[in-house]
């Protein structure tokens, strides 16, 4: 990887394994990144504790499942550094030294961890670790010198955060971290849930995963929410709101078909069944060669995890690299 | 050190060398528990950035000078591991660990954080770092398995803080940390300052240091609060509050001569410099040797930090055996 590339900063916490939603909204994007950037793919199990520390028994298992996910969509582990955060302990080293420059009050402020409190429904019962959130994710990012960070948009503030961040330290220490840049999709790319809600989600149980069966894939589809006033096939129906349609538009690349399908479906004569059969075989197109990929990489996933842990040798590197000039701007060399 | 031997956790914030304060409240108590317990003493340059990040530049001169007080005071680096905190990444680890298991609100209850929170000024600009204290400090604490805290009554608190925290891991994970216990002094052995204010204090400029030259100290003890209102040798004059007898009271061996010396002071007759003189001659018998020492082993800094970093090794290497431990309750071992 030459040293001009810039690097990329991006990741998930392993709650399970992967959806639609984030095949569209990040992983696809990925695949391209990889190409023309220094790209470190994050596997946030740290993080993923953070919100719900029950979860730990599926912790392995799900670090696996995401894993096995990147290698079927074809983020490829020569191409990015993919790795383990709880195996890079320069990340904590860096967000203790981090805390020292966010106020709470300034944290309690941050429009991101405002809604996902609101979200995760804690009440007055925050946990610290996940008000440290942001700062945690501003190590992540400058721990491995990131120039940018593709986020949506509801996550701008987090990168807001760590340029704050950074601009502290640099000016109480020494110039030595580099700000980074939120990289937000032009299109908004959030997939909807099966059943019309605004976000797919593995919590809110309307997800398509790149691992389903083409049998489950079928079933999900036949049963997305499309016009609950179109009972008939003669009836004209409304493709607004309709996820069938919504997913054409992303995933049917024939886009003036896709068209004339929507003028049929409005004026009427056009039942659910025709169009959902088209949306799955073009789902099929594109799922099938990844979930074979992921049946085929599944099989040894000694080769995975020992993938995973030599990504995460090439991450702690880097991350040494940084935390040496952290250390001596804050004169902690010894 | 035999495997028997309860731990003891305990150090310092490096803001400065150490005074006659620490002496009394702790240095003297380390130099026995030494020999019956495996006593680990921090050096917490971390903790100590996080009150006032400016401090960095001072910071590796304050940890040896904190070394030096150590060693001079009789504190053997073959019978405690002196370490350095911010060497410890399992420590970073640790905390981001624990910061899931406490809530923000249960931090800003804590008394010694409030305390301090008024103490410093923060007002509502509490930073991070400062409100996590507590939740490093258990980590510290933890991670090499202690036994025991020797604390002032005021940092009761932070021990019963980490003893909350090992029992949400050990019920959430699995039973592998051990609960520690405070260690409070029987007596109240928090010594005044030279001004008669409550405490002896770096920040309040009432502090005998133990490098202080014999001159120096003469000078500090011939500066001493005694009773204002004791103008004349003849005058009758007070002994309560008075800094020169509740010093004899600590310091003087021959405790029927200061009684006889309080009841003539009452009664008037008695100077205020025979006292102070007194005095100075019984903290001379106590520091001069400390000096000597200090200054003798100040001709070798590298000497100094090579068991620093000598104590830091073997730290670590507990440390690690403990975070093997807690990754493995866990689950996350890869």
């Amino acid at each position: 990887m030459s040293d001009k590339k810039k690097i990329v900063l991006t990741g998930d916490r392993p709650t399970g394994p992967l959806h639609l939603g984030h095949y569209v909204g990040s992983l696809k994007n990925r695949v391209e990144l990889q190409r023309t950037h220094d790209q470190f793919v994050l596997i946030a199990d740290v993080q993923a504790l953070a919100s719900s520390p029950g979860q730990h028994e599926k912790i392995k298992d799900n670090v696996l499942q995401v894993a096995l996910d990147y290698c079927a969509i074809g983020i490829d582990p020569t191409q990015s550094t993919i790795f383990i955060q709880s195996l890079i302990p320069e990340i904590a080293e860096l967000t203790m030294f981090y805390l020292n420059l966010v106020t709470v009050a300034r944290l309690q402020r941050n429009p991101t961890v405002k809604d996902e409190v609101k979200q995760k429904g804690f009440g007055t019962n925050i946990p610290a670790g996940f008000l440290m959130h942001p700062v945690h994710q501003a190590a992540d990012i400058t721990v491995f010198d990131a120039d940018l960070v593709p986020v949506g948009q509801d996550q701008v503030p987090l990168v807001e955060q760590t340029v704050e961040i950074v601009r502290s330290f640099n000016r109480i220490f020494a110039p030595v971290l580099k700000e980074p840049q939120a990289m937000v999709p032009a299109q908004g790319a959030r997939l909807q849930g099966l059943d019309g809600k605004a976000k797919m989600s593995k919590s809110l149980g309307n997800a398509i995963y790149l691992g389903d069966s083409a049998d489950e894939l079928l079933r999900k589809v036949m049963s997305m929410y499309t016009d609950p006033n179109h009972a008939h096939v003669s009836d004209p129906g409304t493709v607004e709101g309709n996820v069938v349609f919504a997913y054409l538009d992303i995933f049917d690349a024939r886009k003036d078909e896709v068209e004339e399908l929507k003028a049929h479906y409005r004026r009427g004569g056009l039942g659910d069944t025709v169009i959902k059969k088209r949306l799955n075989e073009v789902l099929q197109g594109i799922l099938t060669p990844i979930r074979q990929r992921r049946e085929q990489l599944a099989k040894d996933p000694a080769a995975i995890m020992a993938m995973l842990l030599k990504g995460t040798e090439r991450a702690r590197g880097v991350a040494a690299t940084t935390m040496a000039r952290v250390r001596q701007a804050m004169k902690l060399v010894y």
